[in-house]
């Protein structure tokens, strides 16, 4: 049995999988490892996870390599990160050399959004198509795109930025340095910096009362809760989280023309509030998308991944949906066999 | 001596030329066959042309295929066209089938904007790298992508419709259904209606005694002769024809982060005047361009081209630079010998 290793190296703690060729997953573990307790301890306790996670499988099995999903810009050449805010410490440390150094086998460094979207790509949503682009929408916005089942990583690996593509030239400022990027609309801050706006507006009464209850504890989740419950204010906040997606969805669609677009990450557990503005804003701007929009739309809106279950049929369509692995997409797209990449 | 056959079918005239395997030209003819008068009328005179040019050099050499380069979405599977509002009575009917019968070679369809990018990137100012995006600001603003040298048609081949991606969600309604796309901004077209919006305004009486003097020939050159000139109302069109190019191509960057993106069409004479301000935008909202970008932009906005020629070094650029083939990048680009495509 071949298999491979597969690291998520969050901005809080570490997650390793063993997974076969075949995806199934052989063992998972979530280390207590602080990554606030610097780069050494960490490469220490990854480098032991990981030797104590594939020794339950090298009598059986063949590790073929050890992936890593990182948050942050990779440089593919020198194999070191490039600018990782939550990884302080990290960049210009050959973190690719000194994990195979340590562990003997070949290891492969992927943004964790990149891996996400592979993963969706060989296990998930996208699994029965070759080209794919995923949004993760979490504290940030992520974007991953596939094309004939490998990443795409462009000239230097950082391609698919796609959190940081205008949405409103004179939008909210955003952390990169430009406006109105998609992170600041559809990412879970840019849900709660939009709900303050309305409690500082006084028009939101329900979200003041429960920003006033959960205290610290006020994010995303909470807004949607209240948007469930029928508060229109707290509806309003994912309207515009659909509105921007849908402007971003329309220029992908518009430049690539892929089968599938796959939302995932935290927010997207909040389809229902903002697929149908996303629909209605994705139709509207792009006519390639309306050309090949599936027929029955509603249940996409509705059901968000039944569309992609669905199969291909002699005309082809673009399919927007969410993802299926949740929180492990960037867990399997990081052992994914299509390693080692081409590019 | 192998050679192909490159038609630019546009929406008033046809040129034909035949072009060596090397990119050498053997001959061009612009024919006189006016598109109005039908599709039978265009496909007869079409097929004499090309008959009477590739006969001249059979003797000599091999005809590898014909290539045409079509105003409009062509469907790959079918070889029929989707859409072309300039080519009316052309959808629905089998334009490679019934060439290829006339002519007993292989026909390659292909949008026009799609054969400017080829033609660019096999002989222009992309001729040194696989990877290349292309904005042809004419008319309208079309698009094209070359990925390992090859057109990327996306799922249906209507991929890389970079005109109409939203550059302001508010902005003025596009023919394609949308609103604040970058045709909107960026086109012949949309030159003349901000110069139009200038003059009634009364803010610009250059603008407006150019306009009564010029008559039904006020378009984007004259605007751009008075911007050379120092009108200011002249230059603050050019500043926001920038703008929407810098906001479109960052976003192209972030997705895609290829090596060169090319600015081709009548309107990208005007470089001078649009350049400053394009590089502003997109090295503010594209971080990827920001880090990637050539040392010397004063160079590349000034002279447009000689970015593309400088060698890529160790450390790879992201270059945003002028077309080099004028109008004639479809006609090189439908006779390239990368024909046929894979896809």
């Amino acid at each position: 049995m071949k298999f491979a290793i597969g690291v998520d190296l969050g901005g809080t703690n570490l997650r390793i999988a063993a997974i076969s060729e075949g995806g199934e997953l052989l063992a998972k573990v979530t280390t207590g490892t602080k990554v606030s307790l610097g780069r050494n301890a960490v490469v220490e306790e990854m480098t032991a996870a990981i030797h104590e996670v594939a020794a339950k499988f090298t009598q059986s099995g063949n590790l073929q390599g050890v992936g890593i999903g990182v948050p942050g810009i990779i440089d593919k050449r020198t194999g070191m990160l490039r600018e990782s805010p939550n990884l302080p410490g990290w960049s210009d440390y050959p973190v690719k050399e000194e994990i195979e150094r340590r562990l003997g086998a070949p290891v492969f460094l992927e943004n964790d959004a990149n891996a996400a979207a592979l993963g969706e790509a060989w296990l998930g949503a996208a699994r029965h198509v070759q080209e794919v682009c995923m949004l993760t929408l979490g504290t940030g916005v992520g974007g991953g795109i596939v094309l004939n089942g490998r990443p795409w990583h462009g000239m230097t690996g950082m391609a698919a930025e796609l959190g940081h593509i205008t949405v409103d030239p004179d939008g909210p400022k955003c952390g990169c340095g430009s406006y109105g990027c998609l992170e600041q609309f559809a990412s879970a801050t840019a849900v709660v910096r939009m709900a303050r706006e309305a409690i500082r507006s006084g028009l939101a009464p329900e979200l003041s009362q429960a920003e006033m209850t959960s205290g610290a504890e006020f994010g995303a989740k909470v807004v949607y809760n209240l948007a469930l419950q029928g508060d229109k204010p707290a509806q309003q906040v994912f309207q515009k989280v659909g509105w921007a997606l849908g402007i971003v969805l329309a220029g992908l669609v518009n430049t690539l023309n892929l089968h599938m677009y796959v939302i995932g990450g935290g927010v997207s557990s909040a389809w229902s509030a903002f697929a149908p503005t996303m629909f209605t804003e994705l139709r509207r701007r792009s006519f390639v998308y309306a050309a090949t929009a599936p027929d029955d739309i509603t249940a996409s809106i509705a059901e968000g991944a039944s569309a992609s279950l669905k199969p291909l049929g002699s005309s082809p369509r673009t399919v927007v949906t969410r993802a299926l692995l949740g929180g492990d997409a960037g867990l399997y797209g990081a052992s994914c066999p299509c390693w080692p990449p081409k590019d």
